[in-house]
């Protein structure tokens, strides 16, 4: 038997395992939310795969050599402060990828084609037409340009949307005009749409909030600047976005990620006027995709090859 | 005095004459919806442009010489019996274009990204994920392939859709699996969307209908396959349209024009599950952008030079 692989993966629709059973025959694949048949011992476990894992848990693994996150994004490991000093290997896929580049599009579309003003219109049996600006019109700046940010700048610009970038470090990308750091200001008066597709780190925790809203430009071709975040929940505080909203700071929002998941049936954000709220699911990891990644890289893992798509502990992401 | 400029264009959202009156100083230019200034002589006019022009009304300028339609489709010109042997310029514009295929690609991540659902996940505040497929799963079918079918086959392409496209004569259109007028059962059994940007003509009149809804695929990735038109209403049969989402025929629909505009508040469209209906503005002519087209096609006429855009009266488009 190979050393076997440990699943603690916690969203409801994630409960296929046998694409991983598949591809690592004579491996144990051991669900940990499975109560009933957990292990009692926990050694000579090599490998472990999470999403929000239990605290405490891979600390708990004593041969543990490889943890590997089911997203893109890893807060939702690295926040456990009992994390073992062992590789972590972040989840990129060209699914994963392109699904949320798609969600991206789609919101980036719906703001500007006044989609929700439209909806409200049908469902009161009202015909009615409005001054359309194109999306040429219209500047979309994109925070945090890594694969994400990358793919869904490339398709907003097919789109014919005009796109703007901004990273930690400075980018060189055709056709988008790059931001650094240092240049967040700048970036932001000059972007009527910002999506957010921030990691989850010290410096990015709360980034979204009034201070930040106030430097988006008055005026936009689709009356007050809009929100757009597919990141991480914790980037934005949501009683800003509620008071921004209802100052007209902001004239929309689209949010896939909140502070606390699921959105409490309590926020004032579901009801909000041009707001656009999905579950999580702007880019879920698909089970196929994501075996076959763990699986590559543990065979690479054993044939003594470097692991791909390490996380770098000390910029957390 | 230059030879005036008579327009009769009825939509509420174009009430601008300012364009036409700076871009062709010294020609009058006259709006045959102001009633109480109406001339009682329609004579020494050379040029009418329209939008669903009063039948009659051109046959009754003795001294017309071109006539302009307002949007790229001519049919509400030439359904007036009484119309005049004359040449017909249709309304071609970069605006115009990407502002119809903004619309399609809307529509097309809307369906793909199960929106309705969302949007009413979002109005009973459940938080639930569905399984989500990936653009490159979709076969997107575009019935029409000129101006505005080809630039959205672009752009779908470019988000990732499979795109297949349908027009009389066969097109060569690289990444697009083109078919001809005799190959449309087949076309409509490998498109899991359809999107009609046909202009209307005895030919296209009623074309979607149960019949051609059956021929589409039973099962597709995202439900039922999905219909969507920006091109006429008079090519679809809307009681066909609400029975097969009733029977699941289809599985969603978007629709921007409609057998009768406006929309009867009778009609059951706008309530159907899945149906995102918008009021004729998936492509809405901007005044400065036709001004500029008109004025520059009666510079070419008055130069002695062929109007470009012309309509083929045979073809009827």
């Amino acid at each position: 038997m190979k050393s076997g692989l440990l699943i603690d993966v916690k969203f409801d629709s994630f409960g296929k395992f046998e694409p991983f059973r598949e591809l690592m025959p004579g491996r144990e694949i051991i669900s940990w939310r499975d109560e009933n048949n957990r292990p009692t011992d926990l050694g000579g476990i090599h490998y472990a795969l999470g999403w929000k894992p239990d605290a405490g848990l891979f600390a708990s693994m004593p041969d543990l050599k490889v943890m590997f996150s089911v997203g893109a994004g890893v807060d939702h490991i690295l926040c456990d402060p009992t994390l073992p000093d062992l590789p972590l290997v972040r989840f990129v896929d060209a699914g994963l990828t392109s699904r949320m580049s798609e969600w991206v599009c789609l919101q980036c579309l719906m703001h500007l084609r006044q989609q929700r003003t439209y909806d409200k219109q049908q469902s009161e049996r009202i015909w009615r037409d409005h001054k359309q600006p194109d999306a040429s019109d219209l500047r979309v700046g994109i925070m945090g340009m890594g694969v994400l940010g990358c793919n869904s700048a490339r398709k907003l610009k097919a789109l014919g949307f005009r796109v703007n970038g901004w990273s930690r470090s400075r980018k060189e990308i055709d056709g988008v005009s790059c931001y650094e750091g240092a240049q967040l200001d700048e970036f932001l008066g000059n972007s009527d749409i910002i999506v957010g597709l921030l990691p989850l780190t010290p410096q990015t925790t709360g980034i979204f909030n009034s201070a930040l809203f106030a430097k988006l430009p008055r005026e936009t071709p689709i009356g007050g600047p809009v929100f757009i975040n597919a990141g991480r929940g914790k980037s934005q505080v949501e009683a800003d976005i509620v008071s921004a909203l209802e100052t007209g700071v902001l004239g929309g929002i689209s949010l896939d990620v909140f502070e606390n998941e699921p959105l409490d049936s309590d926020s004032a954000l579901w009801v909000m006027d041009n707001a656009i709220l999905t579950p999580h699911v702007a880019s879920v990891s698909d089970a196929d995709a994501l075996a076959r990644h763990v699986a590559g890289q543990i065979e690479r893992f054993e044939a003594g090859l470097e692991l791909q798509h390490l996380v770098d502990m000390q910029v957390g992401y």
